[in-house]
């Protein structure tokens, strides 16, 4: 049994999980999607329950003129506190879960990133992870002095220097540069404290970085490659890989495309963890998780369901809400909207229905079932090889992650699936991941 | 003696403190420059001895290619944590006092320093401050794309319109707009949520901010208002002024500027707070302090203090190091150089004595006496009318702010003029200000 691959789970923790009607729940604290206590008594109770890390998405935007009023006075997803604020607030109230914030590698710097990662990494004492993204909204454009977003190619391109840039800061420090030698007088050895000098098409950065490293080298890299340039940028930089695929062939699909883009850039597939996200309703039985998911579908005002629809599909006016979903006008559709329609054709979903659906799980894949029916499934999908451990993607916080652990984690721990670490290691060991030599980082 | 004003005190915590030397010294801890439980003890015990506020000066560079490198390597002011993550943690571990954090107009966006200064000020229920800085040197320049810091005019009107957007950003939530209204399916009133719009030469930002209001409407603004584009921007904005006057006239003539120019605003002089930077060595008796002070200086490196010394005199080469302080070869010197020659001439200190007492304030007023001399010292100052506290720019930190709160403090509380404040009430409250209306936010 203790040969069986170790489940990584980590918690997505954004406002009050990913159902877009459960603030309405009775249980729900609606407040608390902007409340430093609500994260607090949350992060401890994962970090109790061994949850590995606490995964926070992000995005620089209130979307307020891109939302139809109707819709957007029923949405809960709109107050928010800043990632890595939170997450060093956090990593005061915990000691051993990992703490991944979403940076934008389209609306930043990189010495500020590169420094606020590495000073939360510290302050964790090495639990930190960056998850890089691109942004791809109008909305985040238009807070920082542009109409629309990047092209995707220089997005991209952009991404890729960044993210060069960030990890050569992260270099800067050499072990051994500070030397603390009070007699004589020697704080640091200038030998080992190296200044970058990048010169490149977006960015010119001389460094060094004033954040010392800590002790896993450097912050863990999360990505969610997906697109052609983002399997690139994820297989030369990721050290782990948010995904959502909506079924095993899908994912086994994913693995392997990885591991051949792995292989070609020189890197190991062994040192890169593949995390797909789930969003899990369970409850002692099947009938009561179905009746718990029912309940909180309820809950979703048919407006704000098609709008969440209507921001991967594009415009949606004049189609039956009870008639098929129809096919996207413009082809060079993006990957998410494509596992949308084919999920709907595959299980016959009106427009209505669908829009349920992703107002429960914006298209991570929906789970329904008592703790062991969810076992089942997650058991199936790591023995397949193909992935390394599932991002929670919970649908009412902190409401489900008791349910999870609850129902779940000792279904999957009685299958020495669930191997809970409670020693406080840097995220790097708890993933499993080797030792980055300095030249590494 | 309750009719006393009452004085504000706050604790500049960045590296080990203000004394170049003091990292050499048996109690200091090198290493706390970089590490959160430096911060975490310092700040409980600061919290703990009634400090107001917590202060982090901040530049965004390590000036490896700035400095000699054998002075280099005998500084302790390199190696730090960024300010914004390191306060969020404090935030967790501390209930009462303010939280001051830098953060420069020259290299940021504003919509990212209203959303984390807006996410910290939530995070401490309401404890937030933002010291507002430009950025002088070339060093910060070279990690953000250009050669040389902008020039001191347009360094200015960004800074005036970055804070103008960020203060606007921080008025996005009018009060009511989070309605959380389970039944009706209503979280927010559209209508309360306000964009800003904001177009202008150097920012375009459409907002509104994602992160609602503490209990204190908006951070405190802190500038260090001394040049006249300074001064502009300070009481346009700024609820603290931080300053580093010489002597008492020094700040009576400022403040009598500054209260004219508030005026010439529209501000009520009274909504401001000036708090001067003091460096007090203290002890049981003045000998104590005095032999305390000496101990420190010792300990300066002679590169390193030698360094300080040649960026306010120039050229050194050729000096005897125990000899007299040389007259400046150019005879247009700038006043704080005419200020060190005077002092040394009168103190009859030789080159490396001079360069130890630079080192050992950095321009900020030195006090050494016992804890009744320096109460006597501050109370005078107290008592001008032309200050409301001081900010304690402490030589060693822990170890010198324990030193202030055995001698100084008790003699301060037994004069009326401490009156620590133990109620978790927000930084605006503690700092005696008026609450602000939505409007004036």
């Amino acid at each position: 049994m203790s040969a069986a691959p170790r489940m990584v789970l980590g918690l997505s923790m954004r406002y009050l999980g990913y159902h877009a009607g459960a603030w309405r729940h009775p249980d729900a604290n609606p407040a608390g999607t902007a409340d430093f206590d609500h994260f607090s008594r949350l992060a401890i109770e994962a970090e109790d329950a061994g949850i590995d890390l606490l995964f926070l998405a992000d995005g620089v935007a209130v979307r307020v003129n891109d939302t139809p009023a109707g819709a957007f006075a029923q949405s809960s997803q709109v107050a928010d506190l800043e990632p890595l604020t939170l997450l060093s607030g956090l990593a005061a109230v915990t000691s051993r879960v990992g703490l991944i914030a979403t940076a934008s590698t389209t609306y930043n710097e990189p010495y500020h990133v590169a420094r606020t990662y590495a000073s939360l990494d510290r302050i964790s004492n090495g639990r930190a992870g960056w998850n890089v993204v691109t942004s791809w909204s109008d909305a985040e454009a238009r807070n920082f002095g542009r109409e629309h977003t990047l092209d995707y190619e220089t997005r991209y391109e952009r991404a890729q220097e960044f993210v060069d840039v960030v990890r050569g800061l992260w270099r800067s420090w050499e072990p051994g540069a500070l030397v603390h030698d009070k007699s004589a007088g020697r704080f640091l050895d200038p030998a080992r404290l190296h200044a970058l000098n990048h010169v490149g098409p977006h960015f010119t950065v001389r460094g060094p970085l004033s954040v010392p490293p800590s002790p896993q080298g450097r912050p863990v890299i999360v990505q969610a490659g997906a697109s052609p340039a983002g399997i690139e940028l994820a297989a030369r930089h990721a050290d782990v890989i948010y995904t959502v695929p909506q079924d095993l062939d899908a994912a086994i699909a994913y693995r392997a495309a990885l591991d051949a883009k792995l292989r070609e850039v020189g890197r190991d597939p062994a040192s890169v963890r593949v995390l797909p996200g789930i969003v899990p309703f369970t409850a002692d039985t099947d009938a009561l998780a179905r009746a718990h998911y029912d309940e909180l579908n309820a809950l979703v005002p048919t407006e704000l369901g098609l709008s969440y629809l209507r921001a991967q599909l594009g415009d949606l006016s004049g189609c039956e809400l009870d008639g098929p979903v129809p096919e996207p006008t413009d082809p060079a559709v993006r990957s998410i909207a494509r596992n949308l329609i084919d999920m709907a054709r595959r299980d016959g979903l009106t427009l209505r229905q669908l829009s349920q659906v992703v107002a429960a799980g914006f298209g991570a894949r929906v789970l329904v079932g008592s703790g062991r029916a969810i076992a089942d499934d997650l058991q199936r999908w790591m023995e397949s090889g193909a992935i390394d451990g599932f991002n929670l993607c919970l649908p009412l916080l902190p409401d489900s992650l008791t349910r999870f652990a609850t129902h779940v984690l000792p279904e999957l721990r009685a299958r020495g699936l669930f191997r809970p670490i409670t020693e406080p290691v840097t995220l790097r060991e708890r993933l499993g991941l080797p030792a980055l030599a300095y030249g590494q980082r």
